[in-house]
């Protein structure tokens, strides 16, 4: 049964067909909101278009369109994205994780959701629904990138992470099932540290009425209108960052260059996350002005003056001025310079249990949850 | 399909009936040759106890009448014995076990194997044989007890963990499923810390053929017949050790008091095994001499007057002089009495794998194996 039989079965005749100029502008997109985390895009691009060239197709499915009793689940990967870099899939690893969760569930499944908004983790979801033959729904579970596995709308709103599957390059599958999400997080990850700091992941299996309610809905059609905007400002030499901000309803909170960074070393595979902290000095209008900006995987606070200017589930994106090209927190280097623009999370991750399971607290600052609209308001 | 059934389908006629008083027999010979591991035998023999008292039936059968083909698995539990203590299982663990191993594998299983010769990993597989309604095989995978996954004469001799599904007393599963049995091990262990100390297993998945050409054979047999012994011994007021020695060929090595206990507080929660080591001080024949005995769930190695006499994977065993009863790792005290008798390993755990998979340098010792015999004639 391919994806065109399924769409048949749905009644479904509306679709985005994803070629290889959408895989990259989507990808640029969810690039750019994957706040500095969700690692190097090139890998999970270069994947699909791989896909798409043997002659696959990858179609968007509007999530109105899915029915209430289908099956869907995410693919992705989990881990630290400096890893991913040097430790690459061989394209194998989620299809291991497809037959082995199809078979531990005894239910087909019908549809792939990206987990987030994320240099791998869109595209390569992509790929896996192209290749396994079933459509992409047109949503995520953070309408950003965050670090671990529970930290996603579906989860906030009562879904579960179980049954995950988790799969590396050798063969090596582990699957968890639990109802605590926070120990299904803690042994899918440690099973990625013993793989070798990543590991390739199916889970969070939900019906089309779960994602239509707790998902973060047509976050990769925005995506791809964001990487759209961004290559054709690009291409007229205008400035990407202010589209960036006009359609994200977003702020230019720091223009500057990178002056430390402050990595806590092997955290990939001791902790399986990237971890540290990078100060900014200010350029132009934000001159003699300093930024200190966190990470765990992605980019979490950001102190100005002093003064916390963001806070997670808000998205805090630096981006090279020039190309709008994100700076991760994998690769980010001394003497780099970047804009900071700061974006208000979607809704549905604002919620009390949101703050709970990814706001400040969760992550060990010493701050309650402000929107950024209020900080930056102040 | 019953063990009945089972046992018509395979063309047996003769087995042996598990009741109570065999039950504890097996039970204390099994926890002698688990060398001060095992755990607490109590709460496997009430697990095991119950399971007849609801009139279920408990059949021990010969490997060689096992069918080739038909399909065993070990049952136990992994992790810390200390916590298990403080962690009673509630009897539903292995069934979630056997049920998810069952549906990811899609295959009956017509036998439980017990793992080691333990406390509890030789009465709660027959439990569970038991209540599954399924016969038990008489063998095991040491013939003694070992903390890791991979350390059985099945693995040594080419059969793989995996899959193996680890369960808590909460209803969470993970499955761990790779050809590399260190591999599984770190999971299955990362699982059970995560599970709070222990986790309850189910895996080895071997054929018939398989298990004759690689455990320990008749070795539930040899554990009931010394555990009648010691009983025996201690009605009629005869000296238990010298039973032992008699049955299993061992050597009385020391007889002392346990003086000092050294041991790795915390290690059951961020390593998964108890560790340490204790220093015995002689009595009688023994006067004046010192024994340093090293443990990692099970005691390991043994320095008399700094001469090391027994190693891995030969048993070193102390027993309360005058009941026969084990010392354990996880609740040896200061004051108490042991006779140290050490005993040959099984020839099947003694090949150049079998000491690279659990011989002393493998737990770090700076020796190379040399056989008891050996070291106790030098």
């Amino acid at each position: 049964m391919g994806v065109r039989d399924i769409l048949r079965e749905w009644g479904v005749s509306e679709y985005k067909t994803i070629d290889k100029q959408a895989l990259s502008e989507i990808t640029l997109g969810a690039s750019i909101l994957a706040t500095g985390g969700g690692g190097d895009p090139e890998i999970g691009l270069l994947w699909a278009y791989n896909v798409v060239d043997q002659g696959n197709e990858i179609l968007l499915v509007d999530p109105e369109a899915m029915p209430d009793d289908a099956l869907a689940t995410i693919a992705g990967c989990l881990g630290a994205a400096l890893v991913l870099t040097e430790k690459p899939p061989n394209g194998q690893e989620l299809f291991w994780c497809y037959d082995r969760l199809r078979r531990y569930m005894g239910k087909p499944i019908q549809a792939v959701v990206p987990p987030e908004a994320g240099g791998v983790n869109t595209p390569v979801p992509m790929a896996v629904a192209g290749a396994v033959g079933v459509p992409v729904i047109d949503a995520d579970g953070m309408g950003r990138a965050f670090p671990e596995l529970q930290m996603t709308s579906f989860y906030v709103h009562g879904v579960s992470p179980s049954p995950t599957a988790a799969a590396d390059e050798k063969g090596h599958v582990t699957i968890c099932d639990s109802s605590d999400a926070l120990l299904t997080e803690r042994i899918i990850r440690n099973a990625a540290m013993a793989y070798g700091g990543i590991s390739w992941i199916a889970g969070y299996p939900m019906t089309g009425r779960q994602l239509k309610d707790t998902g973060i809905l047509r976050s990769i059609s925005m995506a791809w209108e964001l990487g759209r905007l961004v290559f054709a400002a690009r291409k007229k030499h205008l400035d990407p960052i202010a589209e960036v901000i006009a359609l994200t309803g977003g702020y230019q909170a720091f223009c500057g260059k990178i002056v430390d960074i402050d990595r806590e070393f092997g955290a990939e595979k001791t902790k399986g996350f990237s971890l540290g902290r990078i100060t900014m000095e200010g350029v132009d209008d934000f001159k003699d002005r300093k930024a200190i900006i966190g990470f765990q995987n992605e980019w979490l606070t950001i102190e100005i003056d002093g003064d916390v200017r963001c806070m997670p589930p808000d998205l805090i994106c630096i981006l090279d001025p020039a190309t709008g090209e994100p700076i991760r927190t994998d690769i980010v280097r001394y003497g780099y310079r970047g804009s900071v623009v700061l974006i208000p999370a979607h809704e549905r991750m604002r919620t009390e249990r949101g703050i709970a399971t990814f706001g400040p607290r969760y992550f060990g600052y010493r701050h309650d949850y402000v929107p950024v609209e209020q900080l930056m308001e102040a």
